[in-house]
């Protein structure tokens, strides 16, 4: 169904070296080139998407370098002001910063969390950091692909921090803890039960744990939640043998405790490094990944096969009111669709 | 591919009039019928599959009558000891009640963890109780769907009440809380860092917290313990808006506190159904146990197609280690699965 085979490779040639320049202008630092890669890979176009994956090829090798830290919290958290302050404190520092987003609800509120760049003036300005809308459609599936293919391509243009911003509902969580190394988890000095509450499952995905807004008339009670939260997380045994889950304060506003958070992800970076956890968590990530890539995809054309949307709604509709078996339901949908591959 | 039209008629009247038998002596409280249908529902034999969806399929609409409580908590623990002292409880308020296991680890250890049937010897002797032991065999989607099966089976011969045991140990808390109504999780009374630590995933399955033991010389560390995992539970928000993980004392040994479990499994019962929240967990896990199936089904079929054995060890390594992206491997894998398909 291809082109014939000249044109073929013309057109072959032609896209790697079109491949070559732009991956040597990002690995230059060219920040417009960096940020046409990225577009490139949220793009929905399918030669777009073609190209994507030459330009990936291509980075890959230089790809890896940064350390990969999630902001995770409920919204009101203040996870951009800690971004900005984390961000100016590393820049300060000689670190390269890159600041990326996953937030699928962006296709229905229509801007990104960090669209409004506003909320990051003073690092959006420094020319050492590069702030990045999150994908604005898709599903979380496909925004977080595309936000872990623009990781790689920063840090293939020397970013030596990806700070992965969550939008604080829902699976984004889960979705950002699966491509950083570590998680920040923001949480508010304990107030009503809204505060209280770690939403649950979210807790789980910490590395480390930030009370924020440790500043004026809440110091003495981000004391007491920080203690609080500390006691709470003494009960759950963390994700590494080697990791107890720290509680440390903050004020992103007035950038207090923002070195200490730093430490602690170098700290925790070393020490995972030492037991072998952190290129295991790398590891296990990128199988993880290409695995759900195969299942979305396997699922997707399940989905849309013609005999099985003749039965799904119908036997789903069965099974959620007990009148079939999941199994039944699901036996009779797959031969629907294996059917022509099997007989 | 089948046999000729007459005789696969005449086979599968046949199988019909069997499956009735089956069903009727089954609804009729025959427990010999009850154990041979659940031996049915183990068969990985294609026939008795068959056969084991057709008895399912006639059983269903007097199956779901039943409260399913899941008992969770580390080895050790005392689910076993627990499950015969709530067993024994509840036969002798009048309720009928089933003992099911989820043990994918059985395969490999030879036996259940309910094999072993004097560990609930009075229960086990009781005529109003069924305890059956976990599926030997399979991985743990396999044992988890004939468990599930079995639970449909039981509560369409009567009885009202389901206990399904966990070994505890990896994914099998997940399995067991995807498949009941309501979560026990059953903690020691806190002592050495092992039994502190909850391990952390599977507090968040838990309804119910009970802390065992709460007798002799543990009584005052089981008051300790009980107030600390409360604490640490006030942290954590409940799985239902309406519902705050209460955290009981109970000695199974002894069978102190066993009402008060029994009264908190009635109450959670009443107040999500009164919410709703239980009917949705019904449809939800009904659902999500439909897709699983199909999920496995199709990665199955996946993994061992031809074009796909040919290449997909030596890109999964690749992806382990960075050299290509699991985007660029899944495509090149789905394009061997698909192409036949899609061209």
């Amino acid at each position: 169904m291809g082109p014939p085979g000249r044109i073929a490779i013309a057109s072959l040639t032609d896209k790697r070296s079109r491949t070559d320049i732009r991956a040597a202008a990002i690995r230059s630092g060219d920040r417009r080139a960096l940020a046409r890669a990225i577009t490139l890979i949220e793009s929905s176009r399918s030669d777009h998407r073609d190209q994507a994956d030459a330009l990936l090829a291509e980075l890959l090798p230089y790809a890896g370098g940064a350390v990969r830290i999630g902001i995770s919290g409920a919204p009101g958290a203040g996870k951009s002001t800690l971004i900005e302050a984390l961000g100016l404190y590393l820049v300060g520092r000689g670190h390269r910063v890159a600041v990326l987003a996953v937030d699928p609800s962006s296709s229905r509120s229509g801007g990104s969390i960090l669209g409004d760049k506003t909320r990051m003036e003073l690092l959006a300005r420094d020319s050492a950091a590069f702030i990045r809308p999150s994908p604005a459609a898709g599903t979380l599936g496909g925004v977080a692909r595309r936000t872990r293919e623009a990781m790689l391509v920063c840090e293939a243009a020397g970013y030596d921090v990806v700070l992965v911003e969550t939008v604080g509902v829902g699976q984004s969580e889960t979705a950002v803890a699966d491509m950083v190394d570590v998680v920040l988890l923001l949480l508010l000095p304990a107030g009503g039960d809204e505060l209280q509450g770690i939403k649950r499952g979210i807790v789980e995905l910490a590395d480390i744990v930030v009370v924020n807004k440790a500043d004026g008339a809440l110091k003495a009670a981000a004391n007491h939640a920080a203690a609080e939260y500390r006691h709470a997380l003494a009960m759950l045994r963390g994700r590494f043998r080697d990791w107890r889950v720290p509680v440390l304060q903050c004020s992103a506003v007035e950038a207090q405790g923002i070195g200490e958070i730093w430490n602690k992800v170098e700290e925790y970076r070393a020490v995972t490094e030492r037991s072998g956890a952190f290129h295991r968590r790398r590891a296990d990530q990128a199988r993880a990944w290409m695995w759900n890539e195969i299942e979305e995809e396997l699922t997707d054309a399940f989905r849309s096969h013609p005999q099985v949307m003749e039965i799904l709604h119908r036997l789903e509709r069965a099974v959620s009111e007990g009148t079939t078996t999941p199994t039944a339901a699901a036996r009779r949908l797959l031969r629907a669709f294996m059917g022509d591959r099997r007989a």
